[in-house]
């Protein structure tokens, strides 16, 4: 199932893409697409029973903004210089174990809300990711295939950096990863079923236009399963997180200089194969 | 006002303490204490006048649990090496700007709460840290007086942290900082009213009844105000967030070999001036 969250900001209802590519409310059904629904069996059974009726109402998609196709997310965990190519075009050996950073929940937007390059900004960068919503409590798992059981489902998420606040501020990533604004996700949420091999998508991005990313999640140094399993051995990861597993080459601090890095009135389309297409426009905070 | 929550944790209760020492319920006057209340005016004076009235109903403090005097917190974002004596243990330079790291909120307990040594670590460690609670939107703020008028309150915060996992296992200090029950919160939220100034509070930890940390916020390198004045630069700040700020000399990491971190079966108490004082048994994971 393709899970959503539609209307204003704050205030999203719950819908499905269904096959025909309608979009239908949930509202009667569930009361979010949450944490909490991911890991309640019984109510993802009338959500999926209610999909297979086919009788939920439609809704006009006509102008329609979506929103993150999670609400009350807990923690967004990210894995940095998960690609071969990306690891390289840092000029960083790839790492012998993951590389873990956290973005606060309140980063989240819609995929394709404005995003703001923070004041003071002249390095913002783009970075498409592969994310994994997190299903099942995970806590010290023995396997990639136990970290796999965990997940919900797939979205797109465009993790969006400031490589000055990142690099050359003293502290950990993390200062340049959390300004607001800096992580669209979505617009949908596949289920787990629906994605067969995660270690098989095609992702790609644009910059106004031009082709800047164009990998594969089959160049991931660490699988999404190895990354669950990896991950749950130093937190606990709840129904509802969200783990973003890197980004391949292509990002604007691996281009020579000038590096092109994100200007307001940029304009960014990110997509993965199945999980669906964002675009944003960029605006001066 | 010293506001706090009591009760199993996932059920707390909202209360206070009044100024006789009894445990005051209020339930009747809001829904719960958190990010919401605290950056609602008229909801504050509300519980401020019923505090005053004295009458709300007195609750039984024998043999109750305390909670995180927040709820729902959004994030809690740290300050590292922000004591002169703490930088000068770990043989880091003092930074020459706030060093800035994440916990996610769901590492947040109670203050007595128990405190779990993750599988297969060795190097668990303390630090009592003056956690600012945030009551209102901080966004690109001018000056660090403008950052303490956005701060409702304050508590004593326990930042417990893995340092291999922190510095030897690659990636951001985040990797140990987030295993779960690392971040006691309490007992109390004292409102910023009854914290004339917060760069003048004592702060003391001990391990099995040894004085560890006995530090003053005086001795921070970066103030309270500072802190949030800076933090929202980078990153917006919104009501019932936790910005914990560092911590002073003492903790394991600083001590001659071997140090002494901590063991299933230690117990942890730590307190800073006016606003408590916290209990935490640990145990295995």
């Amino acid at each position: 199932m393709k899970l959503l969250r539609v209307g204003t900001a704050g205030a999203e209802r719950p819908a499905l893409l269904d096959t025909d590519g309608n979009l239908r409310d949930l509202s009667d059904v569930v009361p979010d697409i949450d944490g909490a629904l991911l890991a309640d069996d019984a109510a993802m059974a009338r959500v999926r029973a209610a999909a297979e009726v086919g009788d939920l109402p439609v809704l006009d998609a006509a102008g329609v903004r979506i929103g993150a196709p999670v609400g009350r997310i807990g923690k967004v965990v990210c894995i940095g210089l998960n690609y071969h190519d990306h690891a390289q075009e840092t000029g960083a050996r790839p790492p012998a174990e993951p590389v873990v950073f956290l973005k606060a929940a309140d980063t989240v937007v819609g995929p394709n809300d404005t995003v703001l390059v923070p004041r003071g900004s002249v390095r913002t960068d783009w970075e498409v990711e592969l994310a994994a919503v997190i299903g099942r409590t995970a806590r010290y798992l023995d396997s990639p295939e136990d970290g796999l059981a965990h997940v919900a489902g797939y979205a797109v998420a465009h993790d969006v950096s400031e490589r000055e606040f990142q690099m050359d501020r003293g502290g950990t990533w993390d200062k340049g990863k959390n300004c607001e604004t800096f992580n669209p996700l979505g617009p949908w949420l596949v289920t787990a079923d629906e994605v067969p091999d995660p270690q098989k998508l095609g992702l790609r991005l644009w910059v106004n236009g031009e082709l800047k990313q164009d990998g594969s999640t089959a160049e991931q140094i660490f699988s999404v399963g190895e990354v669950v399993r990896y991950l749950s051995h130093f937190m606990t990861l709840y129904p509802g997180d969200v783990v973003s597993t890197g980004t391949p080459a292509g990002v604007a601090f691996g281009q020579p200089e000038p590096k092109p890095y994100l200007r307001p009135g940029d304009v960014v389309e990110l997509e993965i194969d199945g999980l669906g297409r964002q675009r944003q426009e960029l605006r001066g905070a």
